[in-house]
C-alpha cells in the first residue's frame, strides 16, 4: 500500500463499547476506503489502541478538514489521536560516531526506496563519514563532543535538529549519552539502537558483559530514548546465536548485523506510525 | 481472554466501503464488548477478512439470536461468516502411527489446560500408544491399515470421526496417505504436520531428501489436507538450523521438535478460529 | 554414531604446543577410530579443551586399561580429564512440581529412544504426576516441601538421589530453591531450566517482569545450578517473539515451549559429555 | 585470531586411523601453535575433513617450505589439501545489477574491516552504482548484457576476472544467468545469493512463487554456482517470518535483509577457508 497516498489515523483512549463503531462509521460515512486496520485492547489498563490506513483519494477532503471533523468523534471518547499523510515524508536526522554499519544500512534502505523518509542530515562527533554522507547529497554536520564542550555540543545538536525540521532523531550507534534535556524535549522522537538484549547488560560494553556471563545468544534493542539510560520503551529486539568459540570481537561483529537490522525495522515501524506509546511500553501494529 | 466466555465472529466478503462500520455498529448497538479484532484486506483479490471476539456476557442474547440478527448485516455484503462460542470446546480426533512425539505434545498441552479442546478419541494403525492414551481416559481405536484393507480402514476412520462428533481431525505423524474421499469430505477440517519446509521435499522421506540436497535448515509445515498430496493451505511453518555434522537420524530427531511445536501451534490457531481459508492460502489472525 | 558403542574422552589443560598430537597419537597407536573430535583454545585464559569419540570396538582394551594408559599422557600436560562409555547410560533423577510440560517432554524423548538415559526416578513436592510417572514404570517419590520441613525434605532429596545412583539431577520446573548444601555437593550435576533469558529477570515471576518491561522476545535458560541463584554456568538458551497482544498468561504458555526444548537440548549435551565447565562458563561441543 | 597472521590448512581424504595424529604430530614437531582446529568424518562416504589454523610466527618456515614438507604426510593418506596465508587477502570481484543492498552490505563490511578481503573490482550490467563504487576507490566496469551481446559480455567478465586476479566471484544479486562455460571454469569460486529457501522456488521470481504458495517463512540461499541453475552446493541459508498481510513487495523488501546477511556470512566462511566441498554438499567449519 505504501506506494499509494494514504492517511494514517492512530489513537488510544479508555476502552469502552462503541469506539470501533464510531471511528469506522465516521470513515465509512465519508466513503473512506480502509486499507489496513489494527486494534488492541489492553485488558489490564482498560485502554484501547487503534490504527487505520485510509486511501487519501477515497475521501472528499484533505487532512485539515479530516481533523476538524474527526474532533467531534474524538472528544466524547477522550481520544489521544493523530493523523498523518503519507505524502509528507518524515524528516530523519541521524547521529553517528565511528561505527558505520547502521549508517550504511539506513542510507542503503533510503537509496533503494525501501525506507520512505527524507534524510534531513547526519550529525557526527567524528569526521570519518563526512565524504560518504555528502556523496549521497545529504548534509553532514561535524559536532565534536568532549567533556568540556559537551553542553555546547548538545545545544548545537538541538539547534541543528530544529533547523533541519527533524521529525525523528536516530542514534545510529552514536557513542554519546544525550543530555536529559534533549531526551525530555523530544519524547517518542529519539530512537536508539542498544547493542544488547535489554534489560540485560545495560550501559557500556554490553558485548564484554555478555562474554563474561557466558550467554548463548546476544541481541540488540531498538528503543525510544528517555532520560533514564537504556530504560525507554522498547520498539523491537532480536538475537543471534553465539558459542564458546566466539571472542568479544566476534560478538561485536555479529552484533552489527542485528543492530542495523533491528534499528532499521524499528525506524520503519515508527515512520509508518505503527508504534503507539503506552506508558513505558509500546504497541507496535506491524 | 480465553478464560472468559466469548463469541468469535469470523467472516470474509468482497472488499468495499463500510464493512467494518456495519459489523462494529451492529455489535456496539447491542452493547457488545470487543476483546480482540483483526482485519485483513487482500488488495489483489479485493476480498476482506475479519475476526471479532466479543464477551458473551456483554451481549443481551445467545448465539442463536446473534446469528439470526446478524444475517441482516451479512447478506447485503455477501459475507461468508461463522459464529462460535468458546463454551463449546472443539472435539479433536487424533490419528497417529508409531511416532509418539506429536501425540505426547498434544496430550501434554491438553492435560495442562493450554489447549482448550476435547480429545474425542485417538485412532491408530498401531497398538503401541493404546495404554498411554487410555491412561489419559481418552478412547483409543486400533484401525490397522494394509494395502488390502485400506479402503475399509478409511471407512472405519470416517465412521469413527462422525460417531465421535469430531470437529477437527489431526494427523499427528499419521504415516498413511488419506483417501481423496476423506480429504474432500472434510475441507478445512483435517490438519496435517508435514516433516519438511514445504514446498521443498514433498512426499516420502523428506529428511533423507534434505540430507541429500545439503540444506542448512530443515523445517516442518502444518497445513490443511486436500486431495492433492502435501499441497493444501499452509497454516504455519518453522525451521531449525542443521550442519554437516548431522546425519539423517539427527535431522529426524531435531525435526520432531519443530513438528510437534508447529502442529500444536497450528491446531491452536484453528480451534480459536484464527485461520480463514482464502483459496489455497490462509489468513491467520494471531 | 550414538547407536554404536563408543568411549568419549573429554579434557582441558593449559594450552601449549603438542596437546592434540599427544592425544591423537595415543589413540592412533592403539588403532582407535575417532568418530567425532572437537577442540577449543581459549586464547584469553590460555586453556585448551578437547572432546574425542572413539569407537569402542576399534580399541584393544576396555575403559579401565584406557584410563591407566592415558594417565601417562595426561600428567605432563596437567590435564583435567574424563572417559565415559556410551554403554553406561547416565541415570537421571527428575525433580518436578505442578507444571508438567518439561516432564512430558523428557519422558516422551526417553520413551522414543531419542534421549539415551535411564530415568532413575522422579521426585516431586506434589502428587499430581504420580500416576503418570508410574504408568511409565518409573519410581515416583512424593517429598512435600513446606517452610518447616524444608531442611528434612532436602535431606530426603539427597538421600534419594544417592540411593537411586543418580548421575544428573534435572530440575524440570521444580518450584523450590534448592539449599546451598545440595548445590555445592553436586557441582556440574544439577541442571535447571530458568524461565527467562538470563541474566534478565533473575528470581521469581520472570514472565511478569518481562511483561512489565515490555520486551519483544522472551526466553529460557538451561544452566548448572550453583549456590548463587540463577547465576550458574549457562548451557543453552533460546527465545521466542512476543508482542503487545500477549498478556502474562500468553507469555507463560509460549514460554513452556522454549523451556522444555531448551532443557531437553541442554540435558542431551550434558549426557553426551559435550559440556565442559570453564569457570562460570561452558564450552559446549555440539 | 583473525588479526594475527596465520596459515590455514584444509584437507579431506579417505577416512582411516591416524590422520589427525599424522597432521598434528607434523605441526607439533615444528612447534606450530594451533589456534583453531575442526574435523569431520563423513560416516557414510568414509571421508575425513579437517581444517587447522596455525600461528605463522610459531613455525620456523614460510608457506613454501610448509607445503614441501607436508607433501610427505599428505601423499600416503591421499589427501586433497591446501594451505593459505592470512597475509594474502583474497581478491573479490563483485557482479551486481540494479539491486544495491548486497553491494552496500559488502562494501560496508569491507570498509569497517569486518570483511578481510581486497575488493578487486565491481562489474555491472547497469551504470547505476558506478559513482558509488568509485567513491570507495574501487574500479567499476560497465559490461552491458543483451540477448545479442551475451556471449561477448561473458567473455569480457571472464577477461576482467582474470585481469583483476580474482580469487572469488560474488554474484550480489546479479540478474543474469552466467554461461555454463564460466560456471565450469571456476568451480567453487563463484558464490551466488538466491532469493529463496532452495530447493523451493528455483528459477525466476521466487518471491512471487512464495506468495502464490502461501508459505509462512521466506528465505535466501548462498551457494556455489554450477552449470545447473540454482542447484550448486549450499553454503548457508536463512529465513524470515511473513504472514498474510505481506504482499509480494513486502516479501521482496524483507528478503533483502536476509539475502545480504546470508551472502556476506557465506562469503566470510569462504574467504576464511571454512568451506570444504563434498560432492554437491559443503562442510562448513564455523
Amino acid at each position: 500500500m505504501s506506494s499509494t497516498r494514504h492517511y494514517t489515523l492512530t489513537l488510544s483512549c479508555p476502552d469502552r463499547v462503541g469506539v470501533v463503531a464510531a471511528v469506522s462509521s465516521f470513515i465509512a460515512s465519508h466513503n473512506g476506503w480502509i486499507t489496513e486496520a489494527q486494534h488492541h485492547a489492553d485488558w489490564e489498563q482498560k485502554r484501547f489502541f487503534m490504527r487505520q490506513e485510509v486511501l487519501a483519494e477515497s475521501l472528499p477532503f484533505e487532512t485539515g478538514e479530516f481533523c476538524q471533523r474527526f474532533q467531534a468523534i474524538a472528544e466524547p471518547f477522550q481520544m489521544d489521536w493523530r493523523l498523518t499523510d503519507s505524502a509528507q515524508k518524515k524528516r530523519v536526522v541521524i547521529l553517528v560516531s565511528k561505527f558505520g554499519h547502521c549508517l550504511y544500512e539506513l542510507l542503503a534502505s533510503w537509496q533503494s526506496g525501501d525506507l520512505e523518509v527524507e534524510i534531513a542530515g547526519v550529525i557526527s562527533n567524528h569526521e570519518v563519514f563526512q565524504k560518504f554522507v555528502e556523496w549521497h547529497e545529504i548534509p553532514f554536520y561535524y559536532v565534536p563532543v568532549t567533556l568540556e564542550t559537551k553542553s555546547a555540543a548538545y545545544e548545537k545538536v538541538m539547534y541543528l535538529y530544529e533547523a533541519l525540521k527533524g521529525d525523528v532523531m536516530v542514534l545510529a550507534r552514536y557513542m554519546q549519552v544525550l543530555s536529559a534535556q534533549i531526551c525530555d524535549r523530544y519524547p517518542g522522537q529519539i530512537i536508539n539502537i542498544h547493542h544488547s538484549f535489554l534489560p540485560s547488560f545495560v550501559g557500556a560494553k554490553p558485548y564484554h558483559q555478555a562474554y563474561a556471563r557466558g550467554v548463548k545468544l546476544i541481541g540488540a534493542t531498538c528503543h525510544y530514548v528517555t532520560s533514564e539510560l537504556d530504560a525507554g520503551p522498547i520498539i523491537d529486539q532480536d538475537v543471534i546465536r553465539i558459542d564458546h568459540t566466539d571472542a568479544v570481537d566476534d560478538l561485536i561483529r555479529y552484533g552489527k548485523d542485528i543492530e542495523k537490522t533491528v534499528l532499521t525495522r524499528g525506524l520503519r515501524y515508527h515512520i509508518q506510525d505503527r508504534v503507539l506509546l503506552h506508558g513505558n511500553k509500546t504497541v507496535v501494529f506491524k
